[in-house]
């Protein structure tokens, strides 16, 4: 293993949405210099991708720390993944999707390929640690989100890359409220409102309506997560 | 896990190279349906992904049960492997690969990143076996050959997909003389002739010259490790 852990380099996967705002400023806040990956695969949500360049603006504006922090902001494009979601269900799996309760257009393992890629990313580039957003408390069903998956991955990465990657999760045991919580402990309310004004959360890609807690549809399963996980935050701290 | 192993249908990591035909006749020897992927990258012998028609046609023939077995063809586009081999190293990255001795546009983890592709693929078509060429024996320094990897990365798919996949490849403890003995085995004379006159494994993409194992520049670290695993093969042929 060349790399160490005394390496204070850190590679974000970074979506441009509320959960991946907060680890990159997370990672800011710990590692000497910080890198961001964004994937495109042609999701609905591609939207989130443009709310990165305003979030990363908004953050280096924030903290001088952060500027002199922040490195390179990679894209990769992985097409595959929607022909994957797209591919012709045999009968067996058509009825597993009722089981699991999945979305018809599930891409299976989607977070091991986007870690595989990153891990590759920043071994090309020479970065130990490797931030995301996984959080098994609010997940939706979806196995690669959790917390075991991910541990198992890393061992896997670092045996076939032949280096110590340290995956990061600091959302893994958060709710939406603790994770807003948590933006405001790292960035304060600055970070609060850059979050709220600019990260993208919504399924159905829409900028949407103007809410408390930001814009989107205010209808689709992420929106009413982000919804009550922001107005848990709200009224705890108005409580106190 | 929905899946089990009772389910006889495997997808089989297909280039066209001689290990992954070797690997087909494997599986179609042993599950009832098989179907292939093959990844396009970019990558310079893409050579390889024309000589599978030829491999398929040509082994549909040889067999009716392997005709009846073999079903669909599939082909993944995964242009960031290509984008990833070229990103610009760090110092760090630099001298660690004057220490691998490993190619400047090596792409990491790249069976990693194959297999869960196929396993996301297998996942979709409700396909539990797995089949892959890699191989421990000859491996050029890639970790991602190993088999201690592929065993960790099946773990880790079987966690993140909630699965029970089986990842078998039955050429990791073998060497290239005992592959083509292998396919002489499952395929007979008909089966090397067939895998000799179409299977590509020259890393210049080159059909180049007709040697007796084949075509290719027969110059390439490929081109001599099949050139000796072949003269090795047909030398203890004639010494029984």
């Amino acid at each position: 293993m060349t790399n160490s852990s005394s390496d204070r380099s850190a590679l974000v996967l970074f979506s441009g949405g509320q959960d991946s705002a907060t680890c990159l400023a997370w990672a800011l806040s710990r590692f000497e210099r910080v890198e961001t990956v964004g994937f495109s695969y042609g999701q609905r949500h591609a939207i989130e991708l443009d709310s990165r360049a305003k979030l990363i603006d908004g953050m280096t504006a924030l903290r001088t720390e952060w500027a002199d922090r922040l490195g390179e902001s990679h894209t990769l494009d992985i097409p595959t993944l929607g022909v994957i979601s797209e591919t012709a269900l045999t009968r067996e799996t058509a009825i597993e999707m009722g089981e699991d309760g999945l979305p018809n257009t599930f891409v299976p393992g989607r977070n091991l390929v986007f870690l595989t890629f990153a891990a590759a990313l920043a071994y090309r580039r020479g970065i130990t640690h490797i931030v995301g957003g996984m959080c098994e408390t609010d997940y939706s069903g979806y196995p690669d989100c959790r917390d075991e998956t991910i541990k198992a991955l890393n061992g896997a990465i670092n045996l076939g890359m032949a280096r110590a990657f340290e995956i990061h999760t600091p959302l893994m045991w958060l709710d939406k409220a603790d994770t807003w919580r948590l933006a405001e402990e790292l960035g304060g309310k600055g970070l609060i409102d850059l979050i709220v004004e600019h990260s993208h959360t919504c399924y159905l890609g829409e900028r949407g309506a103007r809410h408390a807690w930001g814009y989107g549809c205010g209808e689709c399963p992420a929106c009413s997560l982000r919804a009550r996980g922001w107005n848990s935050y709200i009224s705890a701290e108005s409580s106190t």
